[in-house]
């Protein structure tokens, strides 16, 4: 998608209404899948996030500017930055940064960002890596949390299969801390994946209520592709056949399942436990 | 806190105003910590936590139970075992329920239950578990998916040191999917912690950033006090101080930092890969 509109000069402008018409896009953008999708932008809070976009190359559309971040030499520098790359800079009120993402304290910097998502043939399947493929994530905060804990292992990128939830959405970016702009994300349908898969030349490593083994048990190696089911359904059958190994991680105590984004680190900091072994 | 009112005897009420206010006096426990705090009580939505929080002994002071609840015998059921300890049973409309807890598809049971916290002194230094000691935790999330994971690897429970947030928000039980009822939760300040401390038998291991031993390295042993720092300031200095052991866990990529229920699962894992070890 491209946004060779009139603001992609870059520039500046005073928003002190609410009724203003990129006040509006960007609380659409805020409260809809839809207007996220068809405009291909999303919203992230903060000045480090901004900061981090930038250095990762990603694409600023807005960048919404507080009293308090007019007076801040690091936010200056981001938005004269973000500016030179085509954004337009909103000098606003709080009342309006409160305004535009429902928070009581907002961050001085509010952006908005252009989306990017690739398709499973950008994958270099001889990298020594890992994938976090996660069939059907459901809750953006889970989603966002495991693309942090992807980044903070050194895992390649998340792969999201079939219908998940949008890792653009507001939870799921503020969940990531940034770690959104350095990590790939690969989006597919169930079948694509369990097609492509074929070619994978790797250990492919689901969790399942079906799986025998303890989550200790394998040696891992990489490339590695790391499979987690939905949070209420787990896998599904055809992505668990699909898989060459198939674990648990067993619990004690009277709890019925672990979160999602736990169950995915515990895998994560296991895979990387056999690798530093490796290395060795 | 003692609740003698004459609803303790337990019946069946039908509600179908708004401003009934049963519906108002919940709503606000929803919604404001104070009312949790003066009253005592707190919300939990799902029939599955109100069968747990029944056969874990707590105290159900209301159950709400939408249309479908009942037409429901597993509903039936357990709001009979509550009406026997003396609970009123509301019999309401989903557009009650949705309006209790904020919540567009609500599930057809709410629970109104008293809350349990203990003190320090209840703990037995001998028994051979892991205390979970949480610093300042801010985020209900994060504490509602520790007590989660910790339920899952059997531990103890968990300690609140300080100024926490609230264990009986509706997020932060939301989180625990019923842990809450299995897991036992301390509330302490710092320096009661620091000097009850000094009588603990074993180990105690704190994450910090100042922490020069990976956190692989340990030979881990229970009984155990794992002290986690808050999700921004991490440990403070004075708790840091009364560890034994300070780890960290190294981190790759361009994360800053793991979520605190990421960085608390993976250290949980890893006590208990060495007391499994130690059990062999």
């Amino acid at each position: 998608m491209s946004f060779q509109g009139k603001e992609r000069q870059g520039g500046v402008k005073q928003i002190t209404s609410h009724a203003n018409p990129i006040i509006k896009e960007i609380k659409g953008l805020v409260a809809q899948r839809k207007h996220r999708r068809d405009s291909g932008l999303f919203v992230a809070e903060g000045l480090k996030l901004a900061s981090d976009a930038l250095k990762a190359g990603w694409g600023v559309r807005y960048l919404a500017m507080g009293p308090e971040a007019r007076e801040n030499q690091a936010a200056l520098d981001v938005a004269a930055k973000a500016k030179a790359q085509g954004a337009l800079i909103l000098e606003v009120s709080n009342a309006i940064l409160t305004n535009l993402t429902r928070r009581d304290n907002p961050q001085m910097v509010v952006g908005v960002y252009e989306q990017k998502v690739r398709g499973l043939d950008t994958i270099d399947v001889n990298e020594r890596k890992t994938w976090i493929c996660l069939d059907r994530v459901r809750d953006p905060g889970n989603l966002g949390t495991i693309i942090r804990t992807g980044d903070a292992v050194g895992a390649a990128g998340v792969v999201l299969i079939g219908d998940t939830t949008d890792p653009f959405a507001v939870e799921a970016v503020r969940a990531t801390m940034g770690s959104l702009f350095h990590m790939p994300l690969i989006r597919c349908r169930e079948d694509e994946f369990i097609d492509w898969r074929r070619n994978w030349p790797g250990l492919v490593v689901g969790t399942h209520l079906r799986g025998t083994m303890d989550y200790r048990e394998p040696q891992y190696k990489e490339p590695l592709l790391l499979v987690m089911g939905n949070e209420q359904a787990g896998l599904s059958d055809a992505l668990a056949d699909s898989c060459n190994t198939l674990v648990k991680i067993p619990q004690e105590g009277q709890a019925d399942s672990l979160n999602l984004a736990i169950a995915t680190a515990v895998m994560l900091f296991e895979v990387r436990r056999d690798m530093l072994q490796l290395a060795k």
